[in-house]
């Protein structure tokens, strides 16, 4: 039995392989079977992460096991999706028996906190990458796209913004921070929450949502552009953590909210009423804009004027 | 807009990303959304290819394409499912425009054959390897697995063996073949056609099926495993192309079949009356051994006596 053999092995007895739920059957055959309930859709995104690319040549593999899956789930918790399973086709140089328990620990991890088993998936030789698909199911008809945003609606975030931006100098290693600063920024680069639990509370409310990966500005382009409206940001408005704002300052931390990547905090578009709602029942959503007629997305000033910024979120004076 | 955007608009573009049938929402959204008839259960499979493992470092786009798809319907076809869609995850070290254009020529003829949509999947920088993720539906409680095989069984394959196994000289250049011989060999490796229509025929017929991926040898095996029998493989019973025979001779040809990878053709077990219903309909089955009582994969000679044999399929003298 090759070295690869054992790895799938490995995986299949780990505890979130263990079928249950809709996995009516589960990795070991040639495809893994799930139930979706009547009256509900299947959902399913991909993502790919590359050593050198999208994290560090040399991971922690427990970070890294926990990253993986965060990252495409909160794919699921954009379309208020209930979490079912995900594949996962891991490439590897070499075979580390360590590297994988701690790995494994990591995916355990991160698969319990969002109620996904691992179905199936692939184990190569190659260079370090890991492609994560992820299912789950909503019902029919009213999962949250990125198209539906109306003009009137309140244009809300999940949780402060651009604390994994600015985490991205301590993963590289070309910034060190007391613990007390580093350590919830690079918490929330190498374990983001997917936000599953306020998605699914936004069904039948948001009338559009995503999680920001690329940033809120490009990610509301998003929305802007498939619901055809225009999408106005408060500056003032932005959460910013106290470690964000104290590790980069103020102008800094609003450059990593505006345009920094791998948030994975949900942003969405909804009446004010439904925020009310939200709010009453404690969720931790901010408004930070409004939804208008037109086309793109503009950065406003306390004032309400438009200001000037480039893509990587700085004002131009 | 960065270039590896553009290219997910390619593909986005592309005749097989076209939303309809079980397809709710393609590519665009944080996930795609299906439908799965009432009745029916998901089906999914996961494989990734790697640049110089699974395939030589500098393919053919337009094969490639072909084959990475392939090798992934299969899976369904082993269960019976019926196509829905796929994802792709593309790892691409640069952007050449007449590659990617060839590539999703190739991938496009695939999924066409096979009925499949593309409906997501993520594309990135990095060595070249690609994952799909392949989705079916299989009536509830019928799809075909490893696990059902019983004594008395029949057991059959598809059609030809050690095809793929055999062109493999031809494909990383170590022979050449005058184009008689090589471009069978040579289609059998790089467009297998997955046997999505004989998987659903099986379907309440069949007790157990695979699609044979490792060489039949390894693969009877993991049926012989999971159903806790023993499979007897009769060496003079196996189909063997012309082109096979021609290019490999009689026992290089016996070997590719027994322990080649890649036919992608359906391997399963099933009553007498069940096979003769099946040849009687037309379809290209080979009895190729039975089911026993006991453990493990027997190769036997023409007189049913058993053959010694190595993981490589050559017999020991």
């Amino acid at each position: 039995m090759g070295e690869f053999e054992l790895i799938r092995q490995f995986f299949a007895a780990a505890p979130c392989a263990r079928a249950g739920g809709e996995v009516v059957l589960g990795i070991g055959d040639d495809c893994a079977l799930l139930d979706v309930p009547a009256g509900h859709q299947l959902a399913i995104s991909t993502d790919t992460l590359v050593a050198g690319v999208h994290f560090p040549e040399q991971p922690d593999p427990f970070l890294l096991g926990q990253r993986v899956l965060a990252v495409a789930a909160s794919d699921l918790a954009a379309m208020g999706a209930t979490p079912i399973g995900f594949t996962l086709a891991l490439t590897l140089p070499n075979v580390d028996p360590e590297w994988l328990r701690l790995f494994a620990e990591g995916l355990n991890r991160m698969a319990e906190s969002c109620a996904l088993r691992l179905i199936g998936g692939d184990t190569t030789r190659g260079p370090l990458s890991l492609t994560v698909s992820v299912l789950g199911r909503v019902p029919a008809g009213r999962a949250l796209t990125r198209s539906g945003a109306e003009v009137g609606d309140l244009l809300c975030v999940g949780g402060p913004l651009g604390d994994a931006a600015g985490a991205l100098p301590l993963v590289l290693g070309q910034r060190q921070a007391d613990a007390q600063l580093a350590d919830p920024l690079l918490a929330r680069y190498w374990a983001p929450q997917p936000q599953l639990a306020l998605g699914q509370a936004l069904l039948g409310r948001a009338t559009a949502a995503l999680d920001i990966s690329d940033g809120l500005l490009a990610d509301a382009g998003h929305i802007a552009k498939a619901s055809r409206v225009a999408i106005n940001v408060q500056r003032d408005a932005l959460p910013l953590s106290a470690a964000l704002l104290a590790f980069a300052g103020l102008p800094g931390a609003r450059a990593c909210a505006l345009a920094g990547g791998d948030d994975y905090v949900l942003l969405f578009s909804l009446p004010a009423a439904e925020f009310s709602a939200l709010l009453a029942e404690g969720w931790p959503v901010t408004v930070i804009g409004n939804v208008s007629e037109g086309q793109g997305v503009y950065l406003l000033d306390e004032q309400g004027r438009p200001l000037d910024v480039d893509r990587r979120g700085y004002e131009h004076f």
